[in-house]
């Protein structure tokens, strides 16, 4: 192909590493004696049928160092569905612009919209190297090993646990039940990292409830009873997606009823839960909830996931150099006892709108904890970890 | 004084550098030749009141650098208020193990702890040097600058905010409002840090709710629709104490009513603003509460506030040596461009029971944003801050 424009996009929740992947894309598109020109769209697909672009090339060269460390997307991004209508139109602007390369920075969505543009192309006839670039914290594309943006996620979710859970155990009888919800949206992968620092089986967490299983009022009220009189405190990590056995939201159970406006007031899953173990076994119980914190605290970043978001940039942007469409780069790690992972490719059809869950063998019998098989998966993405606490010696007084 | 043991205790919240403090006491008690051993009660004067001890002195010497890298509390705390027969048995209990140094690190309570076994030790003659070390993420102990432990925690609310706003400006009519919850009890110094590294009006927090001011729904409303009309999203932070005209916590406001057992039901004062946003302007909103995070992460430990925690601690014990007792280290700002904190000594019964709100200069007559004399004052204590966050020109495309 001749010489041609590139365009780069962000697309859904941003992430504290999404900027490594444009940086890393762009710097490959820069290096290309084939890229003409570099192109930002504003707020991913959404800002692109609006003509909001940015000319990337022309930025200051200092600036690309800088944007890898920041968290969040530069660009924006949207949580658009093309309409069919928006079909025609993005690829007139493609033609008009003449945009040859599309890089897409997002999760399931992202995908879907990529695959229907580059089907679009394809059909009229429009040479267009269209490719995907995996982001999420949810963890729950297919076909790669993990999605960039997990591995700082499930860092801040493990440390964060470890972290908050000792104000718990410093004095147990004052909130003997703490709570803490995380994000996912169907899938367990963030709620499973909280418990991958946890050495020893009375460490907390000591009840993990992740969206793949169905919420047990009863069972779960009956652990929670038995690990607070055993150990004197319980820490649960509950993802806010959890549902009951009728597929009913956590967070709209309860007896919240509707405000004074009539519309239905939601608790959110760890509140219901607070609100549970306080009436149903009369403990104190708090929560914590990161929210938007998880996704994008720049003081968790894995340095393993940073690096690989700068890697799949770029190898997105070698791929559609390289002739390759309709693909999303995907994550694949080596065997033997070193973690290492290169690149590949799928096709974006495996991907658009396919979901992967956590697989039965990360969770135990109970299905409320993980597995040593999860572990040996998720550790090596949170990259090298602080130093262990220190505990004092029970060394009694003589 | 001759030879005698020294008894150590954490009280209260736990800090992410209490444990610095309590290195910081040890170390010099270990290096002092009138102290024969160094004891530490488990879980506070509630642990000590059943003479749970343990033996610092003899802990290895290794321990020492790791703990002082090490958030929450070592010892364990508690939240026990002393009975007046307490005070008698804890008289004999410090005769019985010859303790004659007595330090306490805590917040207001705990000084108040302290300060009635000393009066009580001074009424039958004992001699004891009782001194308290300050400790408190909420900054409401009078007579000292500041107190360690909120330097950490405010610098955690300082850069979570930076963090969470990104993922809300990145793709702002997703979830046009978003709130964050801070601690606090009735000060709003926590709520008024998130606004430190704010540097433009326009940038996010736009509203901090602090408890020294009452909640007025209508005007809150008002401006959060303003707000979102010109800038497109409205960041708020809100002390979870918050309260309206009437004294009512708003997490105890709305229609929740009562749970299936009779019990009411709380919202906390987030989930509330996020029901009345959502119901009154129609506006999507979603609330961040880190919760005890704020108080423990490791990750956001400022380098000033563990160095001060660990000096205060050392101040401590070089203060109940040299004869002191009944008084609290109190952190003592000097005059000059450069931040330098020296220490000093107060009277436990000017501490006890007092507390510090935000004064009426650290905020702007609106009552919901922090002015430059409350920057001046904070900001240092949050130690060495990481660069700042690069953004992409907005370089039109040609």
């Amino acid at each position: 192909m001749a010489r041609a424009n590139l365009l780069i996009g962000q697309s859904g929740g941003a992430t504290a590493v999404i900027n490594a992947s444009l940086v890393g894309a762009v710097e490959a598109a820069l290096a290309s004696e084939r890229v003409t020109n570099v192109y930002g769209m504003l707020h991913g697909i959404e800002g692109f049928l609006k003509e909001e672009l940015i000319d990337l090339s022309r930025q200051p060269a200092e600036l690309w160092p800088r944007l890898r460390e920041t968290p969040s997307a530069a660009l924006g991004t949207c949580r658009y569905r093309l309409r069919a209508e928006d079909l025609e139109h993005a690829l007139a602007l493609l033609r008009r612009y003449e945009i040859r390369y599309l890089l897409y920075i997002g999760g399931n969505d992202s995908a879907d919209t990529l695959h229907r543009l580059a089907l679009a192309a394809q059909d009229c006839g429009y040479e267009l190297q269209a490719i995907s670039i995996p982001k999420t914290i949810d963890n729950d594309l297919p076909l790669t090993d993990h999605c960039p943006g997990y591995g700082s996620a499930a860092r801040f979710i493990a440390l964060a646990t470890l972290d908050s859970s000792l104000n718990t155990s410093s004095i147990p009888w004052h909130y003997p039940v703490k709570i803490i919800e995380t994000m996912g949206r169907d899938a367990g992968w963030l709620a499973a990292a909280s418990a991958l620092l946890k050495e020893d089986e009375s460490d907390p967490p000591h009840l993990i409830l992740v969206p793949e299983r169905p919420f047990r009022q009863s069972e779960f009220l009956a652990r929670v009873e038995a690990i607070q009189r055993r150990l004197g405190y319980v820490v649960i990590v509950v993802a806010e997606t959890v549902r009951d056995e009728s597929g009913r939201p956590l967070g709209s159970l309860g007896a919240l009823g509707v405000d004074a406006f009539g519309h239905p007031l939601l608790s959110g899953a760890a509140q219901y839960l607070v609100e549970s173990v306080r009436s149903q076994l009369g403990l104190r119980a708090r929560f914590d909830k990161p929210g938007d914190l998880q996704r994008m605290a720049s003081a968790y970043v894995s340095p393993v996931d940073r690096a690989e978001a700068l890697l799949v940039g770029r190898q997105g942007v070698l791929a559609a150099l390289a002739g390759y469409s309709d693909q999303m780069v995907t994550l694949q790690r080596e065997e033997g006892p070193v973690y290492r992972c290169t690149t590949s490719l799928a096709p974006l059809a495996s991907i658009a709108n396919e979901k992967r869950c956590l697989p039965a063998e990360y969770l135990d019998e109970s299905g409320t904890m993980i597995t040593e098989a999860f572990r040996d998966y998720a550790l090596p993405l949170l990259g090298e970890l602080p130093p262990r606490y220190a505990q004092l010696a029970p060394i009694k007084v003589r």
